[in-house]
């Protein structure tokens, strides 16, 4: 267990930030509404090393803090005493270690995305916000338990070479992931917006997929036109 | 009727945790929307008394004080002067009566498991969230009117040997039971969760029932592993 | 035109008493989203007189404040200069004018009630706290514009000897009465989340009315023994 | 480009009071819900210049101030460095050319309102509220790629001689239209608020359009004689 006081300077400051960005974004998945009781979970890989934070088991939003945060190893394994990490952080690691571009994490059951996840169904890129986010339909992973590797390899498995950052992982819930945290936050809120309005729309009636040259004119000039600054997202 | 004040001083401390306790948790049931104006009520077990602590019947949510929850035997009745206790009072006393291991009850009419409750129909257990906390369908008790112990019977009846915390009495709404009034608490916002989720995924399609060998394991994983301190649910 | 300056200071200090209570019954309306922008209001009648407060028209509800709000006598006339009262003036007057024992009113198009409005179907009388708040379904009126007496008629000839608190005006919205506004607000409150549970429990399948000897017995329980004190409903 | 601090000050005071009004009235679209992350924006044409103030793209609702916000002229392109306008700036540009009534623009994918969209299906006229506010079906345009002139033509060409100050385009949301800023966000919620309604009312049963007679009755009076003052709507 490597002692979190003995690091570098630059990596300490690297890991207290990470904590404080990680806390802090738990309160878009209550303000999204993506979340009940303790049910979803946000990491951050912590940019030059090899450590993830993580959300403490079991822990209600409103009780988090940057020093209840975890620290762990990307095996999911804590680098010091403290909180036990989030139940799902076995997933998470899997995915920092087999997708090197991922910076976060985020898991959620937030209500229409898993109503899909449910049935098993991916999510049709139907209108123009969601082939602006995701490039795609918003595809379905495997059955996998939680306690191993089963739920990491499923979320790798899906995403690897798939533009769309977000994973409906069967009859269970939503991974997604981005550069950073703040990305995958973003992907599960618009997830779920995407989710819920697919969702309605099919109600009354079929509804197309985008033809996939507008998909893809979409996606390009998203990711890389839209916002402040180019490539950004924010 | 007993007089609170000459109660031994342990228990008149343990009396006014459990009044703090009970008038805090009722901000979970509006936080988690699952009450309508005056709709539900929390209970607990006063630990190591006779007694139970409960909502003030017809008083709303935000007018509640620590002083205005009714202490009540087991029967149900006030055991001093001040406000009525909730309607739900002889049902909540039946289940302490007949369910020792019981240290809370929770009831609402909240909306998504009261329309499962509408039309009589369990809940399956068809996604891994549910597995974690009800271990099983969340199941349907009888129709009863109010006003005797038949609500209270009817739950025990359900309860009894069941898994789940969480039981829908037929066109009425949901009770829940835990350890204590947090555990039901968290037992009635997980309920409704799922019971939403498992409604709209039905709306597009079949839904499957997890296999019992994976229900079986989510729940004694979730059960017993979960959490900061084993056995704990928070 | 009276001149609200020369009524006896009794009459005065109700007048004033009920531009507080309406005012800040409002906020009960965006609290529990019966409103979008401007579209609903709650009058009273003042105890002893012929006046009726009512909110005024097209404010806003964060703008509103005891003295913006509008006194009208029973025709639904202004009594002095200032705002103009509610565009459903007529209808709220209609029914004080013929309804004595009604002391407030309310008017929303609280979303799911507006939708069984919208298809002009009566609510069935399917879970307890349906039973308990209306003592039957809550009936349609007929379609009615705007502008003179039609939509208070409609209210008037669909609640008159009726139990329910709550009409659905046909294509229009809800209408719900009371002795006092706060019951009537509560009126409308229930009936949302009344027609919204029935709304939900119908989309996988049949409900059934409740027997009604069920019906008439948490009726007539409610009405009389819930709550602090008999005869209350808060 | 024009130097802003070149205008005349009565230009400028014009401006500076426009970049407050509607960096203040995109706290409309959170407070209804009608954005995700963000997903939506607002414009108003600044009285008496050919100039355009409108949200900087990708910036987060709450982070938005007076000063953030880009002043444009009518072909959509910012008059002084800062920000980057929203991506949507050339739609908004396009009907402030073409449509010189126009005051204000709002874009949204509010949820039922896109889902109404994504199938391409107008929203009839089934509630009174409806034909108060749109005195019409809310329709529906073409679908149409960002980047260019083609979504601002679509709604012009929608809109025009039309009612209504709502379209849906399809398979991607809602644009609204007014005399100014505050109209069009009133619109735009008004228009998800029926949106919903309807929505929800077809669950159950076939939704009959209000007879033509009584949707010019109503659209007359409400655009006529609701509100504070002759011809305003708040």
């Amino acid at each position: 267990m490597t002692a979190l006081s003995t690091l570098p300077p630059d990596t300490a400051r690297a890991v207290r930030a990470a904590r404080e960005k990680v806390c802090a974004l738990h309160a878009e998945l209550t303000r999204w509404s993506l979340v009940t009781w303790t049910s979803g979970n946000i990491s951050e890989r912590v940019p030059g090393t090899d450590l993830i934070v993580i959300k403490p088991s079991g822990v209600t939003y409103e009780d988090l803090t940057p020093d209840s945060m975890v620290v762990c190893d990307l095996d999911g394994t804590p680098v010091e005493d403290g909180c036990s990490p989030s139940s799902d952080t076995d997933a998470h690691a899997y995915v920092y270690r087999h997708m090197p571009e991922v910076g976060g994490v985020v898991h959620t059951h937030s209500t229409y995305a898993t109503a899909w996840a449910a049935r098993g169904e991916s999510i049709p890129c139907a209108i123009t916000a969601m082939a602006d986010e995701f490039g795609d339909d918003i595809p379905v992973g495997p059955f996998a338990l939680i306690g191993g590797d089963d739920i990491g390899r499923g979320i790798v498995a899906t995403l690897s070479g798939h533009r769309s950052p977000a994973v409906l992982m069967a009859q269970h819930g939503v991974f997604t992931v981005g550069k950073d945290a703040k990305s995958a936050v973003k992907a599960a809120v618009m997830c779920e917006d995407v989710a819920r309005t697919v969702h309605l729309a099919r109600q009354h009636g079929p509804v197309d997929r985008l033809a996939q040259e507008h998909i893809d004119a979409l996606y390009d000039r998203y990711q890389n036109v839209y916002g402040q600054r180019k490539g950004t997202d924010s």
